[in-house]
This record gives C-alpha cells, structure tokens and sequence, in this order.
C-alpha cells in the first residue's frame, strides 16, 4: 500500500489555497491542501506498524512550531508547478531529515523545499499566466504547526488519513 | 467552524466503495468512504477542545468491533441515497449513542442507520436503475474497526482530517 506523510495548515489557508487549486491543480479532488513531509512510499503491514510506532517517537520529540507563508513562487523550469513558499524553518527541516532517515525509506526526488502546491501540470503558457499574475502577491501567514498525518492512497489516487501524531507537550 | 466524526473502512472497502461512488455520488471527491458516526456540526475553538476531551475519554472506553457488510440497501423514499449496509453492531450504535449525548449536540435528523453512502441526489428514474441493479449485490465483508477521525470542513465542501481517536488498548 502506499503512504505519505503530510502536514495540513488551518481551515484558513487551506481556503486560500483552495481558491487556486480549484482552477490551477488537478489534484485538488485527491488531497487537501498539504505541506508534503514525506513522498509516498510503499509499505506492508508490518513495516507500516514499525514505523507508526518510530512517527510516535519523533512526534513526541518535536515541539510545536511555526508556519510561516509570504510568498507564491514556483518549480520551473523542474516541473511547471506554482505553490505557497512555506518558509524552511529549523524545526520543519529537521522533521523532515527524521521521517528520511533509520528506518525510513531514504530516497528523494529532489532537496527538500517546503510547499503547499497550488497549481501542477500546467503548460507552459498557463504556467506564464499563472505564475506570472501571482508571483507579486504576498501574504503575512503564520500560524502554528502541532501535528502531522499518515496518509494512504486509495486506487483512485485519492489519499485518507490514517493516524494524526501530535507533536510532544500538545493537548 | 463545521466539524462531523466518521469512521473510515480500510483501502480494499474505500476502494469498492469509490468504484460506486465515481459514478453515483457527487460527494465523491469531497470525502474518502466513510460511516458517519456524527453528522456536521458547529463549534467554536473551546467547544471543539472540550469534545476533544471528551473524545479521547470515548475513545478509551471503547473496544475495536467489527465492520460487516453483507448488503446494499437504499433510504428511499426517504431520500434516494444508496449505501452499503453497516450491521447495526452493539459496540458501533453505543458509540454513535455517546456521540449525541452529554457536551455533544444531541439533535438528529435521522434515527441511525449505520452505513456507507455509495450513491446519493439521485433521479427518481436514476435511484431506480441503480438500486435495482444493485439490491441483489452481496458482501462478505468484515473487518476491525479500531478508531473514529474528527474532521472539519472547508469552504468548497471537503473535508479534513483533525485527529485520529484510537480506541481503548489499540497500539
């Protein structure tokens, strides 16, 4: 089966994001708006259960940190894919290096960029349009991060919440 | 802010489910497979920390119970929705029992008839050929259900997963 992890940011920004998306991300009926923490990655029962109990452990090392959003920028000329820039703070980059280490699959596509997409699978010209009419936005973003969520894929690309992990110290 | 509780079946029940769902339900890509466990409703940031609370109590309380399905039936002429039966299992009618009682809203539209919505807002012609086709359809189905998800919903209808409440000695 096939999982991922992922953090999603408040009602709020998942509205704004949504807004884009609607038009800009064929994904948008599959997944919330989501910070990708890990990639999808295939997992049988016994390994998914290892490593529930290793994202219990992490979890509860991480102390609740922010997540800070001020501006759109984009993938291109790698991928035509426009998203909100969530800013590389210390504590997001350290989950993410944990949930890519020991008993994680270590295997990335690329360095980590932390990002909620909001446009993918654009042509180019969209991608000018697009990007080109929402790279001089801005936004004053920041709200607090206490959790991430396993996910699964079902056949039809769609992904369920399996378990939340809240980080160490949140109610 | 909406909030509603579900239960969410493993992949292999989601995925027969959403090979229905594709074609009869247009809530098909605002919400994974799932058995209402609570129907939406609203609460503010306090309200929603106190059901948390509470939540995790139930959670504790409760034992994993099986998940059957052996049928499909339809609540017309009710409404022309069309779902995989849920057995009306002890454990699952407590649950939903607790989930109207105490701090909980205690208003419902329906008595509860646990089950998994596969087709829904269908025409009186459509629920016809549909059901009809279907209502001869047997399962046998049944699997362990070890937790319920809180979810809230965002301005384009979908829902989000919050956090997940493992039951009572669930690892």
């Amino acid at each position: 089966m096939k999982y991922g992890i992922a953090i999603f940011p408040s009602k709020e920004v998942q509205d704004i994001a949504n807004s884009y998306r609607k038009r800009y991300d064929p994904h948008y009926s599959l997944i919330p708006p989501h910070v990708t923490l890990k990639e999808a990655f295939e997992a049988d029962d016994d390994y998914i259960q290892e490593l529930i109990g290793e994202l219990r452990l992490i979890a509860s090392e991480t102390k609740p940190f922010p997540l800070i959003i001020k501006k759109i920028s984009s993938f291109s000329p790698v991928t035509n894919t426009v998203y909100l820039k969530v800013e590389p703070v210390e504590e997001l980059m350290e989950l993410n290096e944990k949930l890519h280490q020991g008993k994680f699959t270590k295997e990335r596509t690329y360095a980590y960029v932390p990002h909620i997409t909001i446009g993918q699978k654009l042509s180019d010209d969209e991608h000018s349009d697009v990007y080109g009419s929402l790279r001089m936005q801005s936004f004053d973003i920041e709200e607090q991060v206490d959790r991430f969520q396993l996910l699964y894929q079902l056949e039809n690309g769609a992904w369920t919440v399996y378990e939340t992990f809240k980080f160490g110290g949140v109610k």
